[in-house]
């Protein structure tokens, strides 16, 4: 019998945001599926360090970092290959992720291809607390109240697209902003949105910190997982 | 010296998606305040009951359901008085709240109505799992992945906004459905996404189901704490 799949939300980073469920289930399973860039310890393991002894279980999984397609996708098949033998093996699995697994996670890919393969593998899926959560808590800022909608994007995206969505939504979470950041503050301030917005840069993570005004932004050093919130009626 | 004010996200009904953050702060102030409908049990207080010991500590909160909008803000400031008086009175205390504080909950209020006082009061806002995330995850599903944006609405608009909205996202995620459910099953129908969504009602809960079907959903009694998930590409 083949063993189960879980994937993993553990959080934004802090190890006390971890859910019982997370730290249950990896206390339990065979193996530990920990993604990481090449060259970078992984994020998700060092959550859950402290509160799972993954010793002889840890695999770490290099994931490509290519802007290639068919290598991002041959990278991810092998990756997929490598949990399935486990699995076929019988042994039950979890795949971590940093946040919740269902918003811009890898583990997304891996899900995807398994259920594209001939073998009818067991998957449960345990939610996490995301990082654009950790971000609006530590500022003890909302996001949304009743009335009102919220629009998470990418960075990346057009003038003509973010005011389309302005017109829409009051409040608006923008992810990975360090991939954009001189564009994206050009149309933040084109929009008059300059002291209308927050950027969280690691939050949940014991290096987190906030800034809430553009030029500072420019002279920072802005990590990778940082949320930038915006909000029409100010912070 | 003033207590401290702890806004806690309880998740969105599994005991065990509360966080260690979460457990360890309510096992550790002075009082818990729960808000609840009038005449009904606090859905937050069912989560916490087996991991926090609340006895002689808890004090509900009867929230007016009312659509007056004075007789609501008159029924918030009462309770964040009531709030206000045992922090003054030097004791930590916290406020539990279903999903995550920062979205949608009447923490929110609270929090703003403290924030227009005179006194100045420590607050400290702890996220936790939401709904929206229990319902994509409990079924295996991702919103989105790399490349994709996330809109997340309240029910209740009309089908140009929706029409509008569409055109921007490929996933939207649709709040309270209940409380506009003919007009938006109208609506999705217009749309042609009668199979391209799901409801899952009270997800995270042990009564849970899911319904990926419209004519189902018409036929059923869907709770109030359900989400409805749409994604153009399909479920």
């Amino acid at each position: 019998m083949s063993g189960k799949l879980y994937g993993i939300g553990v959080g934004p980073g802090d190890p006390d945001l971890l859910t019982f469920k997370a730290v249950n289930i990896l206390n339990n399973v065979d193996y530990i599926f920990a993604p990481k860039a090449r060259d970078k310890d992984s994020n998700a393991l060092k959550i859950i360090k402290d509160k799972v002894d993954y010793q002889d279980r840890l695999i770490e999984l290099s994931f490509t970092m290519s802007k290639d397609k068919n290598k991002l996708n041959e990278s991810r098949q092998q990756i997929a290959s490598k949990i399935e033998d486990k699995l076929l093996e019988g042994y039950n699995c979890a795949f971590i992720t940093l946040g919740a697994p269902c918003l811009y996670s890898t583990f997304i890919y891996i899900k995807e291809i398994l259920k594209d393969r001939e073998q009818l593998l067991e998957v449960e899926t345990v939610p996490g607390v995301t990082s654009i959560l950790s971000c609006a808590a530590g500022y003890n800022l909302h996001l949304v109240e009743a009335g009102d909608d919220l629009a998470i994007l990418e960075a990346g995206f057009t003038e003509e697209k973010f005011k389309n969505i302005l017109d829409n939504f009051n409040t608006v979470v923008i992810l990975k902003p360090t991939t954009d950041l001189n564009n994206l503050l050009n149309i933040l301030e084109n929009q008059g949105l300059q002291d209308k917005m927050l950027l969280g840069s690691k939050t949940g993570f014991s290096d987190q910190f906030y800034i809430d005004n553009i030029d500072e932004i420019k002279k920072s050093k802005i990590n990778y997982l940082s949320t930038l919130i915006v909000k029409k009626e100010g912070i």
